[in-house]
C-alpha cells in the first residue's frame, strides 16, 4: 500500500504525516531574495526545493496558494551592531540610484532566472515595503500585548516578557540561558535594547536614510523579521500549513516569526517548518554575506575562474534535485558534470519512451511487468517521503533500465499495452511535472539533428571518395558560420 | 542642421521643445495596466509607444528613471455609482481566491506579454496596493490644505474650493460651468459629495470589501487617481518631465492628478503630458471595458474568431509603430498582415547590409553617398518629430533602397566604407535599438538555413539521377519529423 506524505517538521525534529487544515488546500510561504544583489546558487536551491514541493502537491491534487516574498527593504546588515544600515540603501548610494530602482533591477534578474530554472511563479509574490501598514498593524499588537517595547521611536521585542508566556527557541533550540549569560556584559552602555535576545520591529530612521515610512513611532523602517509574520498571515491566516526556507534562516529569522505570532495573535505561525540545506564550495557556505558565491548567470555562461564549462540551468536543477533537500551540496565541476550527464541519460530514455509502443503480443514478460508496478510505487514512496528526489531519480533510473529492456535491438522484452501506458504516464509526471525538468531548448535539438544529418551525407561521401561532395557540403556550413572539425571518432560541428 | 526633439504636449496642445528638468537625466511616468484581465492591444499599444520614447530618450544619451506603475486595487468599476465595487475584488469573490492572487496571475500574464512585445522593464513598477502610507499622507495633505473633505469615513476632492486657486480643466479641456449645471439636479439625496466634479480620494470600506486598510478616516481603500500622484511624486519628484498614458485616461484620471498634485504641493505635477491614441474595431475604441477587445495571447496564438491567422509578437510591435502614436489605428487582419510583409522586407534588408562589405573602390557613387546622409538624417528628424516611427519606418525603407543598389547583381552601386559603416551603424540603432525589433527567433532562422543545404543537396541528386541518395535525405528528414513537398519552384518543407 501506498504510504501517506511524511514531512520533516524541523520544529519537532520528526517526519510527521502531513495533514493540512483545509482539506484540499494547503498554505505555503517561503522566505524569498533579499534583493540587493545578483541571485547565486543559494537561492537556486531554496526556490527549485520549494517549486517541486509545490509541483508534488498539486501533483496529490491540493490547491497549494505559494506565497513567496521579496525582502526590498529592512535587511539589517548587522543587527546586533546598531549603526547597521540598510543593505539596499547602501547599494543605492555607492551606484547614486533610487533605492527602489535598484531593487527593481535585482528582482527583475532574479525573476529571469528563476524563469530559466523552470521555476513556477508563486501564487503570490508580495513586497516588503508593499506591507508597510501591516507591519506597523503587527507590531502594535504586540506591543498591545506587552510583548514589545518602544525606545527613541524604535520598537523591539521584549524576549525577556515573552518566556513568561511561551517556550523561546522552540524551532532553533537556542537557550535562553546562555544567551542571557552571553549578554549580561554587553548591555552596558548606549544600547537600547533591554535585553541582548530582543530583536527590533520597527527602527527609527535617521533624517537622510532613503527608506522610511510614518508610522505610530515615528518615521522609520522595519525590523528585518516582522514581514514574513505580516505577510504570511494576511494571505494565509494563522497558522497555516508550511514555512519554507534555508536552514540557515532558523536562526535569528524564523525564530523570531515565531514570537512575533505568538506575541502578536497568541498563535504559532505555521504547522510544519521545512528547511532546505546548503550549497557548500569546499565545505563552506555559499552565500553573499560571505563573498563566496557564484551567481546563476555566471554558472548559466560559464563566466567564473572556478567553473570548468557553462552549465545550463536544467544542469542546475537537476544537480541540485540529485541530493535530498535537507542534505548539504558541495559544488564541484565534477559533479555538475556528472549530473549534465545523468539528466541527458534520463531525457533519452524520456524520448525512447515517447516514441516507443508495444507491439502486440499476448506473451508479456511478467517479471518485467512487476518491475513496472514496484517503480511508480518507489516514484511516490519516494516523493512521499519528505520529498526525497534523490530516490525519486534512482526510481527514474529504473524506468530507464526497464525501457532499455523493452527496446533491446536483439532481445526486446514484451509488456501490455496497459503497462507501457502506466510507465509512460508515471515518468511524464514524475519527470516533467514534479521534478519540472524540461528539454532545453527544443529548437537546438532540431538544429542538432539537422546537422547530424549533413555531417553523416558528408562522412557517406568522404568513404564513396566523392571528395569534392564532401567538400562542398563543408563549405556551405561553413557559410553559415558552422565550423566542421574532423577527429578519429567523425566530425564535429561547432558554431563560430 | 539636426532638429532638436519636439514634443506635442497635450496640456498646452503644442508641439514644443523638449527640456528636461536636470541636464542629462529624465523622470518619466506612465499609466500601466489595473489587473483585472488579460491584456490585450491596448495595452500594447500604449507600452510599446513608451517604450520606445523610453529607448529614444536612452539613445540620445539621457539617463532615464522610468515608472510604470501595476493598478492591483482602487480602480471603481462606476465612481459615479456609490455602491462601485472594485473590479478586483469582484472578480476575486467569484473565483473564491484572494483579490492578491487574481491581481498576481494578471500581473504575470501582463508581464509576459511585455517581454514577448521586446518591451524593456520600466526602472521602477511599484504597486497601488504597495503604497498605502504615501496616498495616505498625500491625501493628508490635500485636506490639510483645504481641497479635500471628509464624510462618513470616505475622503472627496473638493473642485470648488479648488477652482478658487487653480484652473480645473486645463487638461481635459472640460469647462466646469457645465459641469456644475448637469450636476445641480444631482445633488440631492444620498450622494456624500458636495458638489458632481469632486471625487474619491479615499473609500470608506464595508465590512465585507476584501482589500482595506487602516487611515485616519477609518478602513478604507485608496481612490483610483491618487495612487498615480503619490507614486510619481515618490519616484520621480514634482514636477517631473513627462507623464504617458492612453487619451482615454486624460478625464478624469489625468485632470485629477494635476488637481491632487496643485493640492497637495502647490506645483503641477509633470512638464509634458503625452498620450498615445487609441486602437480600434470597426472605429470603436478597443478596450475590456467595451467588451470589443482582442487579448494578445490570441493575437500570439490566432485563436480569436475576428483573426485570420496568428500574428508574432514582432508584427504586433511593428504594426503599432508603423502609425504614429497620436493618431488611431484601426484594427483589420489586412493591415496586420501587411505589417507582417513590411517588417519581413525591413529585417531582410537588415540582414543583407549585416553581410555586405563594401569592395575597395575609388569610384563611389556620389548620388548614392548623399542619400545615405540624407537619410540618416531622416531618421533623426523622424525621431525628433515627437517621436514620429512612421515617418522613422519610411526613412528605414529608404535605406533598403539604398542596400538593394548596393548589391544589385547586375550592377552594384558603390559607396565609400564610411559610408557603409554609417548606413550600417544607424539601421542597428534605429531598428534594433529604437524601434526595439528583434529577429523573431534566431534558432528558427539556423534551421531554416540547415533544411535549405538539405534540400538543395537533394534536388542536386535528383538533378544528377541519383535518386537513392535524394530519397535517403528525405526519408532522414521524415525520421525528424520534416516532410518535403516538391513543387514547381522545388521542394518546401514543414515539420509534422
Amino acid at each position: 500500500m501506498m504510504m501517506s506524505l511524511h514531512v520533516y517538521n524541523t520544529l519537532t525534529g520528526k517526519k510527521e504525516v502531513f495533514k493540512s487544515i483545509a482539506k484540499n488546500a494547503v498554505g505555503m510561504y517561503v522566505c524569498g531574495p533579499t534583493v540587493y544583489g545578483e541571485p547565486h546558487l543559494g537561492h537556486a536551491r531554496s526556490s527549485i526545493t520549494f517549486d517541486v514541493i509545490y509541483r508534488y502537491l498539486t501533483h496529490l491534487g491540493y490547491k497549494v496558494r505559494y506565497v513567496r516574498n521579496i525582502t526590498d527593504v529592512g535587511h539589517l546588515e548587522d543587527e546586533h551592531n546598531e549603526t547597521g544600515e540598510d543593505k539596499i540603501v547602501k547599494k543605492a548610494r555607492i551606484e547614486q540610484l533610487e533605492p527602489m530602482e535598484v531593487a527593481q533591477h535585482y528582482t527583475n534578474v532574479y525573476r529571469q532566472a528563476m524563469h530559466a530554472l523552470n521555476i513556477i511563479d508563486p501564487s503570490i509574490e508580495p513586497l516588503a515595503t508593499g506591507h508597510i501598514p501591516e507591519q506597523i498593524e503587527t507590531i502594535a499588537k504586540i506591543i498591545e500585548n506587552g510583548l514589545a517595547y518602544e525606545v527613541n521611536g524604535s520598537v523591539y521585542f521584549d524576549v525577556q516578557a515573552y518566556v513568561q508566556r511561551y517556550h523561546y527557541g522552540q524551532l532553533s533550540g537556542r537557550v535562553l540561558e546562555e544567551l542571557l549569560a552571553a549578554s549580561r556584559a554587553d548591555l552596558e552602555g548606549t544600547n537600547e535594547k533591554k535585553f541582548h535576545a530582543d530583536f527590533a520591529l520597527w527602527k527609527k530612521a535617521g533624517k537622510d536614510h532613503l527608506m522610511q515610512w510614518q508610522s505610530p513611532w515615528g518615521r522609520g523602517f522595519p525590523g528585518w523579521h516582522i514581514e514574513c509574520t505580516a505577510m504570511s498571515s494576511k494571505y494565509l491566516g494563522i497558522p497555516f500549513d508550511i514555512h519554507g526556507g534555508g536552514m540557515d534562516l532558523k536562526f535569528p529569522h524564523h525564530e523570531a516569526e515565531i514570537c512575533q505570532s505568538l506575541g502578536a495573535y497568541d498563535k504559532p505561525p505555521v504547522n510544519y517548518w521545512l528547511h532546505n540545506n546548503m550549497v557548500t564550495l569546499n565545505g563552506q557556505k555559499m552565500a553573499k554575506s560571505k563573498g563566496n558565491f557564484i551567481t546563476l548567470n555566471e554558472l548559466f555562461s560559464g563566466s567564473h575562474s572556478l567553473l570548468q564549462k557553462a552549465y545550463s540551468p536544467m544542469t542546475i536543477r537537476f544537480f541540485i534535485l540529485q541530493a535530498h533537500y535537507g542534505s548539504t551540496i558541495d559544488f564541484s565541476n565534477e559533479s555538475l558534470i556528472a549530473a549534465e550527464n545523468a539528466l541527458t541519460k534520463l531525457e533519452e530514455s524520456y524520448k525512447v519512451l515517447d516514441s516507443y509502443s508495444a507491439a502486440a503480443t499476448s506473451s508479456v514478460d511478467e517479471e518485467t511487468e512487476k518491475e513496472v508496478l514496484e517503480t511508480v510505487e518507489s516514484c511516490y514512496e519516494a516523493m512521499n517521503d519528505d520529498f526525497n528526489t534523490a530516490k525519486l531519480i534512482a526510481a527514474l533510473f529504473g524506468f530507464s533500465k526497464i525501457i532499455h529492456k523493452l527496446t533491446d535491438p536483439v532481445r526486446p522484452v514484451q509488456i501490455s499495452a496497459k503497462s507501457v501506458e502506466k510507465l509512460s504516464d508515471t515518468y511524464r509526471s514524475f519527470w516533467r511535472d514534479v521534478l519540472g525538468m524540461r528539454p532545453e531548448n527544443a529548437n537546438s535539438e532540431k538544429i542538432d539533428d539537422l546537422l547530424g544529418i549533413l555531417i553523416e551525407l558528408r562522412q557517406q561521401a568522404k568513404d564513396d571518395k566523392n571528395y569534392s561532395h564532401a567538400d562542398l557540403i563543408r563549405q556551405k556550413l561553413e557559410h553559415l558560420g558552422i565550423q566542421l572539425k574532423d577527429g578519429k571518432d567523425g566530425a564535429t560541428s561547432y558554431f563560430l
